[in-house]
Order: C-alpha cells, then structure tokens, then sequence
C-alpha cells in the first residue's frame, strides 16, 4: 500500500498559490513522497498566481482572512486521478462538516463547498512536472470576503482539529483505494 | 467533454454477477461508449460469480430481494481511475440520501454506505480487457438479507426516482472532472 | 464520447508560432476543452519561437503571406496520440483536396502535403504540460515563399469552406475512433 | 526508433478470426516483436469469432472469396493508439489505390474503403492481454460477397506487390511517427 | 512510499507454474497488495504451462530437484515496468551471490544467471488482467537437470537464509526506487 | 524493437548539470531518438543547477577533475521507468568492474556504486517535457573530491573502453527487455 505521509503544521503560513508548486511540503516540511499537509494561515492569490483559468478570465482573486490549507502532493498521478483525489477530498469534507454540525443546507458542488449560497472553500488541482498537486482551503472566518462565505468558525469548528480529522480521513480513503485495486479479479 | 450516456432500465433485470463485463450495457440496451444504468432487481451472487476475493475469501455471498442497481461502463479508464468514479458515485449516494431522510446516523465507509451498523449498498470496481466496470446495489428490502440492512423502503425513497437523479448527478460529476481537467495551466 | 469542439475564427489572425501553447483556444475564444479552430492569417514564425528542432538545426523559419491555420487542443492524449492525430489530420485533408482538384500530383508524405514538389503544408504536435497542441498551415498564397509551394489559391479553393469542411470531417474522425475503441472485445 | 519487423508470406493462409490474437506472427512465422504481415486467402470469420460486437449484433459475418490480409501486432501500444494506426494504415491504403488507379470514386470512411457504395475492405483493432492487434483484409475477389464490394482484380492491381508497398508504407510511417515525438520541445 | 510486503513460506511448495498468476499470494498467503514472497520446492512446468513462448518454441520445459522460489506481483505495474524489475531482481541476486562466494564465474545475462555455463535460475515476468507477476526460482539442487546447472547447495549457501536476504533487498530497492521519483526537480 | 542508439564522444566536454535536459544529445552530436552516449571531462555542478533535492537541502554540490559521463535520453518513458534504467545501468556499472578488478569491496546501493566507503559515481534520473533523462557520472580522478572517492585511474582502467562496454552493455540490456515483452502470453 502507498504510505500518505501526513502533518498538521502548528506555524501559520499565509497562503499566497506560490505554495501549489512540486515539492514545497519536502522544502518546508521535510516530508518526502506522497504527502497531505494542513495549516492555518490567510489566503491572498493574485491573478497572476492563479491556476484556475476560469477565475482568471472572470477576474475572481482568492481572498480570506483565515482558511484552514490542505496541500496534496502525489507523485504517481496524473491530472486526471489528482481530481478525482480533490472531489474525494472535498466529499470527505462535507461528511465530516454534516457529522459536527448537522445542517442539511451544506451541500457539495463539484469541488466546491456551500452552506446554501455561502462559499466555504477554494479548491484547484493541477499538474507539476514530476507530480500532481491539490490545494483546499476552507474559510475559518468569513469576514471581509468577496463573496458571501461561511467559515468554521461560524459553526464553532476548531480548525485544528477539524484538519487533523480530515488529513486522517483522506490518508484512510486513499489506502482503501490502493487496497481496493488489489482484491479484485478481473472479468470479461 | 466526454458524454457519458445515461439511462433508467423500467424492465426488472434480477443481478446475478454476470451482468459485470463488458459490453453488458451495449448488448443488452444497445447504448455504445462510455454509459450509467440502473435497473430494479432482486441480487443473488454466487461466490463463483463475485469478483472481491475478500469476500470470496471470507465466504459472503450477495443476497438481497430487491435492490436498485447502477452498472457503469468506462472505455479509457483504468482500474484506479474506477476505484475513483466508484467512491466518488457512493459519496453522491450518501449526498443524495442525506439531502432526502436528514437522517445523520447515515454515513459512508469507503464504498459502502450504512445507517449506524446497518448495510445499505454492495459495490465492485474491476477491469476488463477493454474498459473498466462498476456495480453499485442499494437495497430496496432490507428483509431476508444475510447481515443487517437498511433499504430504500425503510425510507420511504421511490426506487426509480432515487437511481434517475443518482444518474444524473453522476453524469454531472464526470463531466464536471473532464472540464476541471482542461481549466488549469501547471506549476513548476 | 468526447464531443470535440471547433470553430472557424472569422477574424484574421497573424500566425506567429506563440499560439502553439495551452489553452490558446480557451483564452482566445472561449472554447473549454478538447477543440479544432481554424483561421486565416499570414504565417511568420522565427527560428526561436519554433517547436520542431529539425527545422531550428536547419534554420528554416517558417512563411507565408496567407494561410489557413488549424489548432487543435486535446487535454488527455499524450504526445505520440498527438502525432497520430496530425496524421489523421493530413491525410483528411489530402483526401479533401483529391475530392475537389482531382490532380494525382498530390501526396502526403508523413505530416506533410505536397503537389510534385511543391509544399503546401506545415505542421507540428507537441506537448503542454496539460495537453498536447497541434498546428498545421495549409498555404492560401503560394508567393514569396522560402521554398516552392502551392496554395489554395493555385487550386481555387476557397479557404473558409476548406477549413469548416477539415474542420468537421477530423470531428467526425475523432468520434469515430472513440467509438471503435467501445465496440470490440478483447482477444487472448 | 522501433523497428517495425515486416514480412509478405507467400503461402495463401484461410482468414477464419482465430488468427487475430497474440503472438500469432511469432507463432506461425517466428518474427518477434512489433509486426505487420500480409497473406493471401479467402476470409470466412463466423460471428462467434468477430470482435466488432456492432457487426455481431447486426449478424454481419465476414466473407470473401480472395482477401489480401494484414495482420499487425504492437507490444507497447493501447486499443486507442491501436486504432490511430489502423485508420493510418487504411489512409495508406487509400492513398496507394488513388496512386495506382486513379479513380476519385474510391474513398476512406474511417476504417472502411469504397468505391462508390461497394466495399473493398474489412478492418478491426482490438487488445489481447500484452499487446495490441489489426486485421485489415482487402478483397482481391469482389464475387459471391454478401454486400456489393470490389477488389484488386478489378482495378487489375497485382496483390502481392500491393501489399509489400503497403507493408513498407507503414513501416516508414510508424517509423517517421517514432522519429516526429523525438524532435520536438514541449511548449507551456 | 509503497510498501511491498515480503514473507519466506517455511513449508515447501511445489512449483507448477499454475502459481504464477493474480492473487496467488493473496489466496495463498493471505497478504493483499504488493508483494513478494519465497518458498522452497521443486520446479516442474510443463510445455501448456510455460508464458515464456520462445522456451515453448524450443520445447525446454522447467525442472528443477528443489529451488527457492519467489513470487512477487506488483497491482499498479505494467508488464513493461515489470521485466525492469525482474531484471534488478537478477541483479542483486547476483550481487548477493558475489558477496557470498567470491567466484568471478558468476555473471548475470539479462534475466538468468549463470556460472560459466551453468545456468542458476529461470526467470519471467508476465500481465495479468489485474496486476503484473514475476517468477524466478534458483535451484538448491543441480541434480537431474536438463541443461548444465549449478544449485545453492553447491556453493553451501543456505537457502532460506538467501531467499530472505533477496526479499529484503527486492523491498528496500523498490522502495529506494520510489523516493527517487520524488526527490528530483524536472528539467527543460 | 526499439534501437537505442549509442556513441562515445572524443571530444572531451565539462559537465555543467546544464547538460541534463532535452535533445542534448541531438543537438550536440546530431543523434536523434533514444539515445545513450559517454564522454569525459571534468563535472562541477552547482547547488543551483542540481536536480536531486535532497542533496540540494544538505548543499551537497558535485564535484570531480575527471568523470566518465553517460548521458541517456528516452522518448517514451516517464520518471519511474527512468529510474528502473538508471538502477540497471548502474547494476551493469558495478557488473563491469567487478568482471575487471575482481574486488568484492565495490558494491551497489540503490544508483551509487562504492568501493567499501569511497564513492565511485554520481547519478541522476528525471523528467523533461517530452522525455526522461539520465545522467551518471563515475570518477576517473579521485583527487579533491568533497567526499571520498575512488576513480578508475585508481583501478588502472581505460576510461573510453569502459564507457564503450557500457554503452553497449546497455543497449543489449534495453533491447532485451524489449524483447521480453514481447514473449510471454499473459496469464488469469
């Protein structure tokens, strides 16, 4: 089975998009290999730093005071897997949210994570030329954003805990995914 | 974008295992390339017929009166990428169900959902020579089954109603991961 | 199956050799995903702007006064599908140019059209860090060319209803190829 | 580069399907490795035996008096980049007719060549376990066929000579193909 | 990092060449995922058993007194990735050889070893609809067999001792091999 | 099968790290296609042309007055594959010398080769946009190395002869794994 390293980090990083890049959890973190790490910190991407070519045309800047930040880098994934590990992910959210605050107007669309027309969370794959990269962010305070959000503070969510819980979650889901490769006969 | 073609078989088709090859969807309901179906239907799998050898292993065969139940075909995935499209449609299922009874004893465990211990879905993912397949049963009766279950009736969710927004909510999915895809430029 | 999407671009374009990239299509003209488009526009592309190294070695920039330029994204086939694809492409476009000008002086020669020895074609496929991209200018003016040419012009084709022919006919080929990969079993 | 291995064998060889799986050039003519062959024979491919399933579920069985057939087997090639080659190989063949007789009636139709409304070819790709194999047979004979066809013999086209070009013809441009992907840089 | 799972299986088992096949070590053994296993036996494979054709072609059916066997099956490995890592297998067997016995005879010839003219091993890597296998055996015994052989016994090397040596390293290669794909930086 | 082509360069060339990129080798020395050459010179790489993360972050800069240096290039390999070819080279590296200077002190770990503590070799595998790359470097000079080495000065061995058994070595190695794809049937 892939061994997914994972870490909450304690320090505060403000996340700027020069993060989503190969390589910066071994940079920063000294973790080698598949790896999902969090941290609490402010986002603020630039135009210019942004990968989503869709938000860039409709001119849309991520802008949070305080998000909890998931960053996934796996080596062994192309694009096409690495999406399909961020609406995991991002599915893994949601259940955990609905199991701490039961609110049935939180709801999943695509990558995206709404409490009826709130925005929780920002959410981007892509591709790096040995790797592919993940980043999530979830709003822990929803004050001074460009759109109308929610955050875990809202709902009175530690952010900590509340990260920990998910990276343990996403390591679970993907080495049941490796396991379930592994079981299977094929048919005709 | 990939469209992938969908359809609600009114026929009831009793599962029996040999329904997960390729080509099923095509020969029987005449829908070529990539396709989600879902038909009514007792399920009734025989060891020799299942494809987990976990659970050939520990000698569980597949029993229920009355389940819905959604074949997938897809022509240019691997076995990985199904084990993807498989976790990602029993998450919509959970969406889905959680959206209709708001009842929070139900939660998802890799590719299996429940309600607390109760068992509500069987899923499979495998490779053929030519595509990649996947099964995913709900119970409809939860009555006669081999361990516990909860089933569609238990809740009050019409059968057909359920697999027809199933459906196209899986549709959505996948064309959401091919446009999500082709939207992003790569990082260094 | 993937549904290509193409466009003849009304507007003339000046063919420079940086609209061989990522998401040109997208940013341009607001195409998301796989994409044929087609335009007119002279062609004038400097030794360091040029992708095939065999060229740049022989210092053969590339020009034309006039041309019609087809670009081609497609998000999940790799370079060597790629350079299937622009054979396809130029064997299309041979067999519609024998449909209309009925001269048995033309031929294809690998990614390559001429008439006796006069070219008529330039054409390159390479890879994006998330896609691959093909380029292929069949000339509409055969004058002041570096070597000896032909252009549509010389056959009195018309260079808009060659291109929205092209255009459709490698769609149609594109389909049709999904749809072979769908319809056949396996063999041992 | 590959070497593609290419072989005319003199002895006419009956074409019943069974020939279409792997390692049957090595078995038969103990050429190992990525390989084209042609033969003469008659083709009789019973519907149990064929692999287009759409051809099976229309019950069109293959028959011909006098093929000339071309079996080709990649070791490192999937179903999709097998079914490039098979429509490059039918675009040679096309361009090889139209050199030799001239005729504009004669056209491809993704894997098929006509002349008019009569068929002149059968051709299939599929994928064995390790590696992935075309049959593409082109009538000699167009009497006693089940659908109007024509054949070489009524162009006066001498098959053995037709076939060694063809072999060639391929071989150059799998080659030519190997050699496009090994002289490009990447764009962004 | 994957982590491939080794065991030595203290009880002999004869080798048949039935064994070389998906989910062996699992059914067997009960160990799910990559893997790679030893166990003691004799060695006897007929003709419609063997995968290694050309042997077939030459009528050289296995049979060995006694070998150390080992089966590893890779699930996320296609057969080309497979025979590199038979051939890094044969490597440090080798390696581990010269480091036991000092006797510059020994010498590795792509997949087999040999001592002078003796042969040590027979070796293959083959698909299977699922995963990818390898089996390589070297015989304890150099009685009774039909070519040249040399054994362990004949070097008084201990054969469980050396089946566990070669399962340690196999798992620490493979793993060296994964964190370098994840240590470098690409190029231009 | 695929012909890698090889050649030793007379000419002696400083090895900057800047050689590890794409079509180096096809611009230099005019050979297109996979490619594996040597040449001598001195190698200084600094911090900021390394590819090998890890001895970026502990700032361990190559250096030697004298190397024999093999540069490799792939066209259809990704990075896994490449550092699979990188272990065999190096197993073929540790295979020659011991064949030469019979020492049981020389020994393989992972892609370095030591003679007990002293360092042999340096090498790399990584990426390029169109193609994977190796580059391997072993002393031939031990002088004023940061660490300490040995050289083949040390062992009395004629640098050009041995790059030119390796490189053949290699390429029989590569064309041998070619052909062991393509022999084996697959099995269940």
């Amino acid at each position: 089975m892939i061994s997914l390293q994972t870490k909450f980090i304690e320090k505060e990083i403000p996340y700027t998009g020069a993060e989503l890049r190969s390589h910066f959890i071994y940079d920063q973190f000294d973790i080698l290999g598949d790896a999902a790490v969090a941290f609490i910190g402010s986002a603020k991407v630039d135009l210019n730093q942004m990968v989503d070519l869709e938000d860039v045309k409709q001119k849309k800047p991520i802008y949070s005071e305080k998000m909890v930040h998931f960053l996934i880098e796996h080596f062994e994934m192309n694009l096409k897997q690495m999406v399909f590990c961020q609406r995991i992910l991002i599915a893994l959210m949601l259940e955990e949210l609905l199991k701490r605050i039961k609110q049935f107007s939180l709801r999943r669309s695509g990558d995206d994570l709404f409490d009826d027309d709130a925005k929780l969370t920002v959410s981007i794959a892509t591709a790096t030329p040995v790797s592919s990269v993940i980043h999530t962010g979830i709003n822990i305070s929803s004050r001074n954003t460009p759109v109308l959000t929610k955050g875990l503070e809202d709902y009175s969510i530690d952010p900590k805990d509340f990260a920990e819980t998910i990276l343990q979650s996403y390591q679970r889901e993907i080495e049941s995914i490796q396991k379930a490769i592994c079981k299977v006969r094929g048919v005709l």
